[in-house]
C-alpha cells in the first residue's frame, strides 16, 4: 500500500509545487513587463520635452520587437543545446510558456538601457535595428553562458542570480559604446566643460523609479524560478534584500550628493536607488540583509562618482547615466558576491571554503560580459554608423526628434515648444 | 486502506488547486482594476487639457458606480439561473467573492470604453447614467449569453475566452452610437474635412497603454478561472500569446502608419498595441504563438484603416479611436478563432473537424453582440438625448468641461488655459 | 498504514498552504510598495509645482530610511517579546523574510501620511528625522499593541485587521500635529478666511489614487497573512469589500460635494475613495458587502465635512487633507466594527453576543492610538521645532522648496516657474 500511495502523494506535492513555481514566475514576469513603463518615464523625465515621443516609440518597440525576435530566435540561442558558448535547438524553441514569457521581458530590458544613453540625437531607424540585434543575438548568446546550465560560466561556478552582468552590465556597456559613437548632444560641452541639461519632468522620473523598483521584485524574486519549501523562503529573502539594497543605494547617493553639492539631490537619489537595485541583482540569492545593505550603499556611492567621471573625464554624453547605473553598478554587483556573498542555503560565506576562488570567478564573468558587450555593440553600432548613420542632422536635433523623426509633439499645446524646451 | 486514503489525497489536491485558482483569479482581478488608471491616462493623454478633470471623473465613477450596481444587480443578470438570454437569482447574488471581484472589474471596462469616444462635449450627468445602465444591464445580459454556462451562445459552442466581443466590442459599438448621437467636437470638421485635434500629453498616453497591456495579462490570463495542472500551463500560454499579439499589433500599425504618413507614428503604434490586445482577447485560449502574432499584426493594420474610415468617411468623431480599437478589433478577434484557432488542449485546428462550422458560430456571436450593443445603446442614448440632453452648450464646450462641468482645472497654473489648450 | 500516511498527507497539505500564504503575502507586500508612488502623485498633484521635487524626495526617503530602520530596530519593537506595551527581541530581529518585507512596506505608509499635510513649508532635514522616528519608534510600538499577539489591545479583543488605526489614524493624528506646529502656508489665510490653493496636476493626483486603490488590495488582502481553505475565501472577501467601500466612499463624497458646491468635484471624489479605503481597513475581515458599502459611504461623507472643519474652523492648513482622510476616516473605520461588524467566520453580528462590549473595545483602541500619536508626535515635532526648526524662511517658501531645499526644479522648462506656479 505504501508503495502505491507514497509516490502518488509525493508526485502530487511535486506537481503542486511546480504549479506554484509557475504562478510565481508568471506573476513576476508581469511585474517585469511594467518596468518598460518605468524606463520610459525615467528616460523621458530626465531628458527634454522635445524628445519624449521618440523615447516612447523606442521603449514600445523594444518590447514589441524584442518579444517577437526573442520568441523566434533568441530563446533558442540562449537556452538551446549549447557548446558552452552558443545554444541552438531550432527556431521558435522554448521550454514552456511561463519560462518563455519570463525570459522575454528580461530580454527587452537589456535593449532599453541603451535607449536612455543615446537619447536626443539618434536616428530612430538605426536604434530599432540595434534593438533588434540586441534582443535577437547579443543578449541571448551572453545570457546562455550562465543561465543555460551548460554554459561555460555556469560550469565555472559563476553566480549572477538575476542578471547584474547578464542584463544590466551588458546593456550598460552597450550604452557606453552607443553614446560614445553617436557623440554628445549639441550644447552638452561648451569650451570643454560639461553643461547640465536638466530633465523636463522629475515627477514622472520619480514615478518611473518607483515602477522600476516595484518591477524589480519580480525581476529578482522571479529568478528563483520556483516556489515551494525552501524556494518560497528563498524568493521572499530575495525580495527582502532587493528592497534593502535599493533603500541603501538611495541613502548612499543622497548623502554623497548632499555632501558634494550642499543640497539633497533628487536625480542622484533616484539613480542611487536604481544602482542599489542593479547592485543586488546578481547576488540577491547570496546575500544576508546586512551584506545587501552595504552592497547597495556602495553602489549608491559609486554611481555618483561614475556619472561625474563619464561626463567630465571621459566626456561621453550618457543622457540619463545609463552606463553608470547599469554598467558600473552591474559590474560591482557581480564582483561583490566574491567579497561577502554567502551560500544561499547554509548562510556560510562563499570565501570561507574557497579562499579567493569565487571572487576570481566573479571577476572573470564580469569582465567576459564587459568585453562581449563592448565588442559586439561596437561592431554593430560602427556598421550602422557607416551605413544608415547614427545621428540626425543638427537642424533635426535642435528641432527635437519628436517633430523631425515622428512628426508629432508630446505636449502639443499652442506655445508648448517655446515653454518646455 | 486505499479506499480510505486515496479520496483524501485527491480531495486535498483538488482543494489546493482550487485555492491556487482563487489566488490567480484574485491577483488577475487586481491587475485588471489598474486598467481603469490606464484608460484614464490614454483618454486624457489623447485629448485636450481642458477636459482632463471630466475624464478622470468619468473613469473614477465608472468603477465606483459599476462596482456597486454590478454587485447589486448585474452579477445576477449575468450568472444567475438563465433561460439562455437573461439570468436572475435575486439581488446581490454571487458565487463567491473572488469571482464577483474578478467579474466586477471586467464590467467597469465596458463602460469606460464609451467614455473616450464621446470625450470633450458630453454632459457629465448623462454619461454617469449611461455608465450605470451599461454596468447594470447592457453588459451583464450580453455577458451571460456566453459566460453563463447555460447561455445560448455558450450552448452553441461560441468561443470568447476573455471578451473580445463581450467586453470590448460591446463597449466599442456603444461608443460608436454615443459618438454619432452626441455629434463631433466643435472644430473637428471644417469644410467637410476632418481636422486633427492632437492629444495634450503623449507621455501619459504611453504610460496608459503600458498599464493597460500590464493589466491585460490579468484580463486574459485570469479568464482561465483556474490554476493547477493543465490550467497553469494554459494560463501561462494565454499570457504569452497576449504579449505576442500586442507586440505584433504595435509593429503592424507602426509599419502601416510609417508607410502611409512617412514617419513612424506614436498614436498609431499605441493603438496598434491595444488592437492586438483586443484582437487576442477572445482567442487567447485557442491560438498558437504564430497564430496570435498574425492575428495581432492584422488587428494593428485594421485599426489604422478603421480609424481613418470612421473619421473621414463616416465622419463620426470618436475622440480616441475607441470604436476602432475595441469594436472593430474585437469583432476581428472574435471571428479569427474560426479561421486559425486551435483546440486549447490538443492543438488541433478548430476547422479540421467541423469545416466552417466554428467560423459561422463565431460570426453569429460577433454579430449578436454588435446588434445588441447597437440597439440597446441607441435606445438609452436616444432617450437621454431627448430628456436630459447629451451635449453641453457651445460656450461650455469651448471653455472646456473641466471648468463648466466641474468648476476646476486639471493644471491650474496661472496661465495654464492659454498655454495647454 | 493510515497511521504512517495520514500525517504525511496532512503535513504536506499544511506545508503547501504555508507556501501559498507566503506567496500571497509577498505579492501583497509588492503591491503595497507601489502605494509609495501613489502617495507621491497624490501629494504632488494636490499641491503646487514648486514643491514637487521636495515631495518626491520625502517619499523616496520614507521608504528608503523606513526600510532600513524598521529592519534594524522597528520590527523588534513591534513583534519581539512584549510586556503588552513594547516588544524587544534584539536588533535585526524578524520572523522570516516575507513577513518582514510585508510589515516594512506598511511601516513606510504611516510616515508618508505626515508628508502630505505639511507640504510646501517644512525643512527637509527636519522631516527626514521625523520620518525616521516615526518608522523606528512611534509606529512600531503602537503596532505591537495589536498585531503582536501579546499586545494589550490584542488581548482585549480589539479588532484592527489591516490598520485603520494602527497605520492610518496614527499617521493622520501625527499629520495634524505637524501641520498645526509648522503653521499654514503663506497666503493660506487672508483676513481670517481660508484661501483655496489648487493642486498643480489633477491627472497625476487621479493616477495616484488609482495606484493607492490598487495597492490597497494588497494592504488589506495581504493582512489575512495566509492563503488556503478558509483563508483563501477570507482574503478574497477582504479584497471584495475593500473595493466596495472605496466605491461607496467616492460616491458619497461626490454626492455631498455636488450638493454643497453645485458641481461634481474631483478632489472630493478622490478623497472620498481614499476615505472609503481607510474606513474599511480595520473592518475588512468583519464586514458584509452591505456593511462595507455603508461604512465606506459614510466615510466619504465624513471626509468632506472634516476637511472643511479643519480648514475653516480649526484653521490648520493640512495641504492634502491627510488628517481627514487618514485620521478621521481611520477613527471611523475602527469604531464602525463595533456598530455593524460581523464575525468573519460565522457572519454573526459582533454585537449579538456581547452587547456594546465590542464597540467600547473599539473606542478604547481608537482613542489609545489617537492619544499615542498626538502625544509622541507633539513631543518630537516640538523638540525639532526648538532645535533644528520646522519651517523654511519666508523667502524660501515663496521661491519653492524645490529650488531652496534641493536646488532643482521639477519642470525646468525656460519659463516654467512663472507659468505653473
Amino acid at each position: 500500500m505504501s508503495l502505491l500511495n507514497m509516490p502518488l502523494i509525493m508526485q502530487d506535492t511535486a506537481a503542486i509545487e511546480g504549479d506554484m513555481g509557475m504562478l510565481w514566475m508568471l506573476i513576476s514576469g508581469i511585474l517585469v513587463f511594467l518596468m518598460q513603463a518605468g524606463f520610459t518615464l525615467v528616460e523621458s523625465g530626465f531628458t527634454r520635452s522635445k524628445n519624449v515621443v521618440n523615447i516612447a516609440m523606442k521603449n514600445v518597440l523594444d518590447i514589441a520587437v524584442g518579444s517577437l525576435v526573442f520568441w523566434f530566435i533568441g530563446y533558442s540561442l540562449m537556452y538551446g543545446d549549447t557548446n558552452g558558448w552558443i545554444g541552438w535547438s531550432g527556431l521558435m524553441y522554448n521550454q514552456g510558456p511561463a519560462d518563455l514569457f519570463f525570459q522575454t521581458v528580461f530580454c527587452a530590458t537589456a535593449a532599453t538601457i541603451v535607449s536612455g544613453a543615446i537619447a536626443g540625437r539618434t536616428k530612430y531607424t538605426t536604434y530599432i535595428i540595434f534593438s533588434l540585434i540586441m534582443t535577437a543575438v547579443i543578449y541571448p548568446i551572453a545570457g546562455g553562458w550562465q543561465w543555460n546550465g551548460d554554459g561555460w560560466l555556469a560550469q565555472m561556478g559563476f553566480i549572477d542570480f538575476a542578471g547584474s552582468s547578464i542584463v544590466h552590465a551588458v546593456g550598460g556597456w552597450a550604452a557606453l559604446v552607443g553614446a560614445a559613437l553617436v557623440g554628445p548632444r549639441l550644447g552638452k560641452y561648451m569650451d570643454g566643460k560639461a553643461v547640465n541639461i536638466p530633465g523636463h519632468n522629475k515627477l514622472l522620473a520619480t514615478l518611473g523609479v518607483f515602477i522600476l523598483w516595484f518591477g524589480w521584485f519580480g525581476f529578482n524574486g522571479g529568478s528563483q524560478l520556483a516556489w515551494g519549501g525552501d524556494d518560497a523562503v528563498g524568493a521572499s529573502m530575495v525580495v527582502l534584500v532587493t528592497n534593502l539594497a535599493a533603500s541603501a543605494g538611495a541613502v548612499g547617493a543622497l548623502f554623497l550628493s548632499w555632501f558634494k553639492y550642499k543640497k539633497p539631490n533628487l536625480d542622484m537619489t533616484l539613480n542611487g536607488a536604481l544602482a542599489g537595485l542593479v547592485g543586488i541583482t546578481a547576488g540577491c540569492g547570496n546575500m544576508t540583509e546586512g551584506g545587501a545593505i552595504i552592497a547597495g550603499f556602495i553602489a549608491g556611492l559609486i554611481v555618483v562618482f561614475s556619472m561625474e567621471f563619464v561626463e567630465q573625464k571621459l566626456k561621453i554624453d550618457d543622457a540619463v547615466g545609463a552606463f553608470s547605473v547599469h554598467g558600473i553598478a552591474g559590474f560591482w554587483g557581480t564582483i561583490v558576491i566574491g567579497l561577502w556573498g554567502v551560500d544561499g542555503d547554509t548562510g556560510i560565506g562563499l570565501l570561507n571554503g574557497g579562499g579567493s576562488a569565487q571572487f576570481i570567478t566573479q571577476l572573470i564573468g564580469a569582465l567576459a560580459y564587459a568585453v562581449w558587450a563592448l565588442v559586439t555593440s561596437f561592431i554593430f553600432f560602427y556598421v550602422l554608423k557607416k551605413t544608415l548613420g547614427l545621428r540626425v542632422t543638427e537642424k533635426e536635433e535642435i528641432e527635437g526628434l519628436d517633430l523631425s523623426e515622428h512628426g508629432a509633439l508630446a505636449y502639443p499645446g499652442k506655445r508648448q515648444r517655446e515653454i518646455e524646451d
